[in-house]
């Protein structure tokens, strides 16, 4: 079999993740190399895997013909930009979310990959979860009637550095609760309609300083007439808690889990347990299974599964859950807003 | 010790919890008698209890001189008009949640029982529920830091009879939601400043034909800037589920449970065990702690641990809630809209 | 409906727990009198259940004409003798585990209930906590194929008093892995054929200067052919567990639980919850409604449900597993061990 | 840094996994080569695994001078042998449990090994876990104080296939229950002196013609006089179901889960979830850290840390067990029993 040549840009936290998995447990896959404008970082990351190949810009990356497909994971900032470039060298592309700051920048993205006839995958991790995807088949299946209310917490147990917020990271509804937004539409099978959102600067003072809320809270109407609610927290401090719950005139589904350890520890004050804390431990499978899908519809010759139309969608309640907060109103998410939004930024 | 006189008014589910534990189990108090338009029920309920007295009416038990205080269980729309004539009657009353439909009527009976010098308790008996008060006292205490979100879900498993809409029940936010306004306020310990809700009627054609909500969806925002989302659902089918969360800045607290019987299954399909169905199940040893604290109180001369004033401020949440929905935009809770809303009701 | 008159013999925790239900829980029954040979502690729990009568001894009490039946529950040691008198004077009888404390004694408590045509129940309220019930008529159902494996843990949060001890409790065996014994018999459907048992002296110094073992392992052979394992302890220090499990060849069940209050904290430091602390918490239902089934079943002239054979086969197993620990083998219960086990006491 | 050179000896289930972990996840490792009898299973996992060398025997792979260390996954009668072999080559060893079927094999296991200055580690992955491993922490560090009970339970969702047991696998105490034994030793910091054993062939009649057990408890009597219990059973048909608990003077641990998915489904007839369906799956991490140790301590020059006198002692219980259950008796481990039980075989 021939095997997929990739190319990963970004030598941070995520990029090392897809690199390793791409280096040793996806056999379709070759990793050829790895970029990263911090030249240092991407050198290291190809010592540890034992790769050959390391550069400084995704320009240099493209130019192996080697390399079939990248993975994009440089900050959020940069993704379109990487996204332009590779397509331009049809590559194959798989990019973290968000693929854009911008509707404008998702368009851009879309029309790039759609010029060079490359799949083009948004990186909603969040699908490949077993507890995710069997949700998902059971809801595809009937087996809880229509969905009604759909209810999702994303907790981080510390906030991001703040360098992080300072690389241009998008706020919090567009950095973290966007994955809240996609799962809405995807375990819900409908469009978010309006949404209504109220944020908060709560827990933590520097964050505040940085203008970013930490805390959001939003209300969602769907086009079918469900109804919904997510929430996004920075700052939880007992651990990773990411939570989401369809409820449908059947029956109910829940995803998620507190656990790390399976021990318990028993004593006169009680019962307890620890906590999942980090979202490479809660999602490791996921981030493997998002990683091996790409390659294997590429090597099948098959369209992504989750697209840059999946991506505008979310992005577009993101921006309208982030007027919404502004402007303490609800606020409708297409078509309308969708361009006023764009327009706005 | 001589013990507190007390009639129930109303001989429905919740006027036979309140006199069963009063008969019985509230060793200060004596049950005298139980009064309900419809008297059959009322005999039947004081032969049940193997009491002697039972009426028609609040007004032909008031009128005994051995009751030294009631407690009003008849449906929603005449609780104003039982506690003016109990309150006339100078007895100390307990009444059900919602105390009247509409701020006037809340002020008016605030206000009959300031004039008769009676105590006046409304019926929050989750405050009185283990959890929700152990919960409370961590707060109170400091365990958690400062609250910064409030959630809580309220479904119940089956929606009431057809029947309780028609008694004038009162809206899903101003019926069932309040007793999470009310919490919201107890545990955040803070007031609500502005809400949003999206309401749907998703479950139940039949709910849906009355014009009633089967589920909404209440964002809010605390005047300290705490933020919190609220759910009321009519019809989860699978159990009674009320829970709630206050996230502080250095711990979490989460109430409530699902099991009913301490069993589980295992089969080759997995682990499953039932679910509590029922809020008579859920809250019995709260809405015992509750009556207990009413004829203890009174016995000692002490003011009543849930007021009127209490009951007003979740009511003028629930009519936010009301009007938001209907308007389809946020709406600030004091001073302004409760004026506001109790004149356009 | 004439109701049926009841004495209670222990003015003690468990004697006040079975007046209280008798007092009023029990529409059925008329707690007439209470006796104790501490007259003042009968005289105490008379008042605060505001009856008239109470008595220095069984005898006093059964001269009552009224009292049709009585619940004995003073120390085990005096069960026998109790159980005697009140058959001599033609009163049904629930006793407190164990009937009495060799085989011979059940045999003579037996004989005695037969000769006086008296209902005798035996206290193994387990059999009437909601969850172990609803497992036998899963069990009975069939639900779960043939039982092959049973499994039970009994631990106490504290040992009982060392007055316990001295009282004449029995052995660790005899007073509290009995009531696993019942439970192995009832639930598993077959009789215990051999036992093997270590015991410890391992976590209470004081007890064991009393020579009693604080924890215990007993090994089980039905006569089908299953197996299983019972295990006692004394001071868990994290609370009252009772857990039991029986395994059979199609499903699996587990009854227990450990959670007291509805309330999850969360913190830096993982997840924790409270703990059942006491067998009048956990099986507070149990109690109600094992007397409520005793009165009824009178009333309704029906045999008892728990009967003096259990008492008898359970005590046997009991004493076989003091045996086989004390000698260090494994020990058939029935038939010979049963006479062999009675005289050597 | 040179790495380790290792060959993979046994191409099922277990050789495979190895081998996985060997050749992507283990950085100071090399696979070099897997063997089997089978050669076309050794050459189709050497393809899978993209490594260039295949043989059909332990004495083929182990003239390779490349390779420093085996990894054996034989069929357990084989493991004596292959031990033998790869100790006269001068090749560590890692060994899957048993590491023979007596403890003379044992015996001549270690003392091939130290003859060949070789360092043998034996398969107790589960002291790998990280549960497992966080437990045993906890206790070292005092924070249960004095463990005084041990329980275990061992439970295979479905038997392993009728060939494994024709293979010579050993009693279900030597195969599976040695894992729990294994367990009770290192973490009660105490060896077994005494056991009791009952076994039964209850659920399946096609491992019952074979005459082995598919049932079997095990009560264990310490030196220090803490007390125990082990179950394993071959077919609970809802799971893979490792449970363990150290119940000491302060504190209990447990460890051990049921579930697989994070996935929830409320219904109208309760709350289910799945359960962990395997032991690859449930023990995927300790088996990569136990490989891995097993490579960092010989690049270190470090002793193994579960050694050969592990695995004699280890055994010396699950024989003495297969004596108990046979004999009807208590059979003391060591030192008498040892030899006895040696002899018999």
């Amino acid at each position: 079999m021939a095997k997929l040549g990739v190319g990963v840009v970004g030598a941070g936290r995520m990029g090392r993740c897809h690199a390793e998995n791409l280096r040793s447990r996806i056999p379709e896959a070759k990793l050829i190399a790895v970029a990263d404008v911090d030249l240092e970082a991407a050198r290291r990351l190809a010592a540890d895997l034992e790769i050959e190949h390391s550069y400084p810009s995704v320009e240099a990356l493209v130019e192996r013909k080697d390399i079939d497909a990248v993975v994009i994971a440089s900050p959020s900032k940069f993704h379109l930009a990487a996204v332009e470039t590779a397509a331009a060298a049809r590559k194959h592309i798989l990019c973290e979310k968000p693929l854009a700051m911008t509707l404008e920048g998702v368009d851009a993205a879309i029309a790039a990959a759609r010029k060079s006839h490359i799949v083009l995958q948004v990186g909603f991790m969040r699908r490949y979860d077993p507890a995710y995807s069997e949700a998902h088949r059971r809801i595809e299946a009937g087996e809880i009637g229509t969905p009604i209310i759909f209810k999702a917490i994303g907790r981080d147990r510390e906030p991001p550095p703040l360098s992080f917020y300072k690389s241009g990271s998008g706020t919090l509804f567009l950095d973290s609760t966007i994955h809240e937004f996609d799962l809405a539409r995807w375990l819900m099978r409908d469009e978010v309609l309006e949404v209504h959102a109220f944020g908060g600067m709560l827990a933590n003072p520097e964050i505040a300083k940085l203008g970013e809320l930490d805390a959001g809270i939003v209300n969602l109407r769907f086009e079918g007439g469900a109804i919904g609610n997510v929430e996004s927290f920075r700052q939880s401090r007992y651990g990773y808690d990411i939570f989401t719950e369809v409820v449908g005139s059947k029956a109910t589904l829940r995803i998620g889990y507190l656990r790390q350890t399976a021990l318990s520890v028993l004593t006169a004050d009680g019962v307890s347990h620890d906590v999942v804390d980090h979202f490479l431990v809660r999602f490791a499978d996921a981030y493997l299974n998002e990683v091996r899908d790409f390659v294997q519809r590429i090597l099948a010759e098959k369209p992504a599964s989750v697209t840059g139309e999946d991506a505008r969608k979310a992005l577009a309640i993101a921006l309208a859950a982030d007027a919404s907060q502004r402007q303490s109103r609800s606020v409708l998410v297409p078509p309308q807003m969708q361009t006023e939004m764009a327009n706005s930024r």
